[in-house]
């Protein structure tokens, strides 16, 4: 992509209103703006974040055999009245009545839906396990959106909803969505530890949050540093094998948040290990059983033909939160340190002297062996200051700079920069697309 | 991907509320369920031909030279008030008021929002010609929703918006989305014809809708039987040049909707050319001028200085709709026949005796083979009756399927059935594969 073709109208000016170095970063990045409190557009370099962050959240739901549909995200008032929802959820609903005066609401989760969904369709314990996920947009009115898209009104979330006919299938479900977790926020380049949870509004008596530890988290949290270096279940994990002993080890030390504390138990672990920091939730999985499945009759036949209501799971990840999450926990002053895997663009590649037909050729010729290789390059082709380019290139935190211009080219030589380190390199030309491209093609 | 662990709740019933045939068809392969009126939900097959859909549009729109944004479904009522149009727009938008009494609204579609990002960020004509799009969900308020998804309430839609300096740049915009919808339509499967049309409510003096010939349509069309024969711009054609030979040839011959039809113009179309007929419409593009950058402030310094409001267009595809429209366009009295590039599988492969060790085996080689070339396979390895495997296939339209069973395995042959024509063939295994990954590897 050329920049001069591009839409990336970066900011000079810190925003006033960004508490937080993510919202501040994502503002003058140009990857999002506001169009009402907690309600934003997703700028072109926001939104290649966002679809690759739910490309990897779906892959890994789609590993561990969840299967992905798509729920609207207008709801019908009466579904919610079927679970009892609809009065207790309080004002973070947003209600909105249609022209024929009927009672809808803009989704916060979809619980009551898919159970809906399944009530209709499945009725035999041959059809389970079933896992139904989707990423959709949602709607909590909070009374005070802020932190920018940590907590936004309208959020791009991943929820899952599981199917089993007892409760010791359904803890199967769970810990194949448990792996799935630590895989996924392990692939987004975060650590991830799970902690036992308050099951808030959804209910039940089992869940886990996942939480990245950072100093403007929301809540404190507090863990066993053994957590911190558990190694990630691999791709060749098999989801439909027994993954307890992966949940025990990862369970099995202390962590838990600040209303699931426990002072006590917290002192038996030893003092060096002792974690008490903050942390961002950035997913929440519970086990919550027949909690809906009974009020809204979503029941399956058994081997017996007696039916007995599901018992249910969901699992949630908040895929727009967690742009904010990534750069709170990867930025320096300079600007966003985007992991590799989430990269709005593989590389950089600067122009010094746009103009110049050899360093205009050089750099198509830079660009065509780079997009050939499958990386994607954002070509800053446009006519301004070297100091200008660098500055905007390190705000924008793509993970490889390449510098191209008339001095180094009379060499052959351009320079190459890892963003993560500051590292610079001057290379020639090819040892540069090599270094690149390695493993590529 | 196995059918014992997807979830593909067939219908066996034709569902009565179903009055045209892609609606019947849709609910029969469980692509989609309906939540509320005009409200529904993509189940998974339904949701796999959506994304291929989307993803050819997204293709189209980007080699075009647009870009991709995302904006939220809710938005203010203070920014429509800007362009008048919160007064105009009627009962068909849904008003949401927020938790402290804010009017908000669920998008229709999103004219006022993107000028307000564009008149935030671009000062400069240097920065045009810029043409921003994205894929989202809207919402219309119906007062009678009908026909599936072809008249919902909540439906997907590409809408692309160009910011040009001048009437002239602004028409060059307005014909790179007309080619960009021309070979769109066509990778979908589809011949659709440009018609001049009504504005409506978007305002402006030109537009085109495209609109597929269908007896179902929703309204009257008037052609030239010449445009069903016109070649498409191929994948060569060069957005940056001139464009205006293409448009020329496809708005020569008479073709108008109902509502701008000319009985004395059409009276020059020789006879045996004339078609009147039904049409759907699957696109619709508009250029208005300064309609909404005048009154909302959005404008440009030209190079000698002076600020201008600048000249737009908007440009939309019905996402949603088109799986309505497609299968309108093509399906028999067995069910869908998926055109290849947006089938939910390109490959049904049936085993007609699941639970037999060696057809087990040479079926899952085959999947295996399949998916290594990159094609993507719904097994039915489900023990029931081979009739049953057959209608069902059959319903859900896949492009191919590969029948597999003992008998033809002793001799080592299989059937291959192409949906479209009809046509079965008892090949060996190896052919019936070489013809399916023929091109592919």
């Amino acid at each position: 992509m050329r920049l001069s073709r591009y839409f990336l109208p970066i900011l000079k000016e810190t925003p006033k209103e960004a508490e937080i170095v993510s919202h501040r970063l994502m503002l003058r990045a140009s990857m999002i703006r506001q169009q009402s409190a907690g309600i934003y557009s997703w700028l072109p370099l926001g939104l290649r974040v966002l679809d690759r962050i739910a490309d990897i959240v779906r892959e890994e739901q789609n590993r561990s055999g969840a299967i992905e549909v798509l729920m609207p995200t207008v709801q019908s008032a009466d579904l919610w009245r079927e679970s009892g929802r609809y009065d207790a959820y309080g004002k973070e609903m947003l209600r909105i009545t249609d022209r024929h005066e009927r009672e809808m609401l803009y989704g916060p989760t979809n619980e009551e839906m898919i159970t809906d969904i399944f009530r209709a369709s499945v009725r035999s314990y041959r059809d389970l396990p079933l896992n139904l996920y989707h990423i959709q947009w949602k709607f909590r009115d909070e009374v005070r959106p802020r932190f920018g898209v940590m907590r936004g009104r309208e959020f791009l979330m991943k929820d899952a909803y599981s199917f089993d006919t007892d409760m010791e299938r359904a803890k199967e479900a769970y810990n194949r969505m448990f792996v799935a977790y630590l895989r996924t926020f392990r692939r987004l380049g975060l650590t991830a530890i799970p902690m036992r949870a308050d099951t808030g509004p959804i209910g039940g008596d089992l869940s886990h949050e996942f939480i990245i530890l950072a100093d403007t988290g929301e809540s404190a949290v507090f863990c066993d540093k053994a957590l911190l270096d558990l190694p990630i279940p691999g791709e060749d994990t098999d989801f439909t094998g027994d993954l307890s002993p992966i949940v025990k080890a990862w369970t099995t030390p202390y962590a838990a948040t600040e209303e699931m504390h426990d002072e006590t138990a917290f002192a038996g672990v030893p003092e060096e290990r002792k974690v008490a920091a903050r942390g961002i939730e950035v997913g929440h999985i519970f086990y919550f059983g027949t909690k809906y499945s009974e009020p809204m009759g979503a029941k399956v036949a058994g081997p017996d033909g007696t039916e007995r209501p599901v018992h249910m799971g969901s699992y949630g990840i908040g895929v727009s939160r967690l742009l904010g999450a990534i750069i709170e926990a990867s930025h320096d002053d300079a600007g966003i340190i985007w992991p590799d895997s989430v990269a709005p663009f593989d590389v950089g590649l600067i122009n010094l002297k746009p103009g110049d037909a050899p360093t205009d050729e050089a750099v198509a010729v830079i660009e065509r062996e780079l997009e050939a290789a499958g990386l994607s390059v954002l070509t800053d082709d446009v006519d301004t200051r070297a100091g200008a380019k660098f500055a905007a290139m390190d705000l924008i935190g793509l993970p490889w700079q390449l510098i191209v211009g008339p001095r180094g080219l009379a060499t052959g030589e351009v320079e190459l920069k890892r963003r993560a380190t500051g590292e610079r390199e001057t290379i020639s030309l090819e040892a540069a697309i090599n270094r690149l491209t390695a493993g590529r093609r």
